[in-house]
């Protein structure tokens, strides 16, 4: 039997430094892939349907409910956003690992559904360093900004409940946080059982 | 209250090259303290008392049984060798890590007594390798070297009930996975709590 995948949940306030921690992990490390989530926003100028999101209408993600085909999905600034059951059962089966940039509402219901995956927080230094970094992402007006603060210190509570916390203060040692955690998920015991059994006939 | 320390918890096999990877650990993460053993066999040439091992008699380690003196003691090759208490206590107290390098004996006792340390396995990629290091160590003789490959092949069984299992093919990666081990021990979320409570007042 092949290793099951691991499923690496990632979870952070906006402006923590999610985005930029995935992407240097899909490229340094090609042995874990993106999950691809749905979503019924419309694609931002350069998204791709398929590699960014699969881009879908309210109605196919609600036929996609009445189906159960996600593993977790949540409603986020008026737009649902939700992770397949079968891009996970495809991670697990041919033993790839998986990460999930997914929100703290879709965490929680992924950990009640599914067992085994990791589950990380990404926080800001402190919350003045949060607004600086939102402040400085030209793209966003004052509204939007302090809407994502109010947010941000709702989700911030919810990091009690994860696995793992990594303070992003400086986005190297953050990288090197996130990954230790994943070498280190992938040398459990649990993990390595199979490997060590065939290789000493224990 | 401060933060307690960690306590890591490293066996091997002899020739698996733990004590090559807990000396690297210790120079080059100055934060992570060596426990030092008693032991009741005579110091070998260099070995340094207080240093390398707390040296003492029959007798003395007698009575730090009898008082209760140990984390964890075990019987080795004839010679006694025990964790103190003491050592454990100060450093969780204080709030350093803390690395001991015991053999699966100590180790199980310790497992049952202490709650919260992690226990790493560090094997050879093979028993043909293992041999082969324990042969071109010219100190031991062939007694002695096959005396440690039967020893070897009884506690890669014990490896199971371990937490992590490190395979030490080449010394550099395997460094990497035992820093990536403790680095991710550092950064659970029992463990960053206090601190986000504090940063971010929730």
């Amino acid at each position: 039997m092949r290793q099951e995948g691991i499923i690496i949940v990632i979870s952070a306030p906006s402006g923590a430094g999610k985005t930029t921690l995935c992407r240097e992990l899909i490229k340094k490390c090609p042995d874990i892939k993106e999950s691809v989530s749905y979503t019924t926003r419309s694609p931002r100028e350069g998204e791709i349907d398929g590699l960014d999101y699969f881009f879908v209408s309210r109605d196919e993600f609600g036929a996609m409910i009445g189906n159960n085909a996600f593993a977790e999905w949540a409603e986020v600034h008026g737009n649902l956003y939700g992770t397949a059951l079968d891009t996970l059962d495809e991670a697990r089966r041919k033993g790839y690992d998986i990460i999930l940039d997914i929100d703290c509402q879709g965490a929680m219901k992924l950990k009640e559904y599914f067992e085994g995956g990791i589950y990380i927080f990404i926080l800001p230094p402190s919350m003045d360093e949060l607004r600086r970094r939102l402040e400085n992402r030209s793209s966003d007006s004052r509204e939007v900004i302090e809407r994502r603060i109010e947010r941000a210190k709702d989700e911030i509570k919810e990091a009690k409940w994860y696995d793992y916390i990594i303070i992003n203060d400086n986005i190297d040692a953050a990288f090197d946080e996130l990954s230790a955690i994943i070498l280190a998920q992938r040398r459990k015991t649990s993990r390595m059982l199979e490997k060590i059994v065939k290789l000493f006939e224990i």
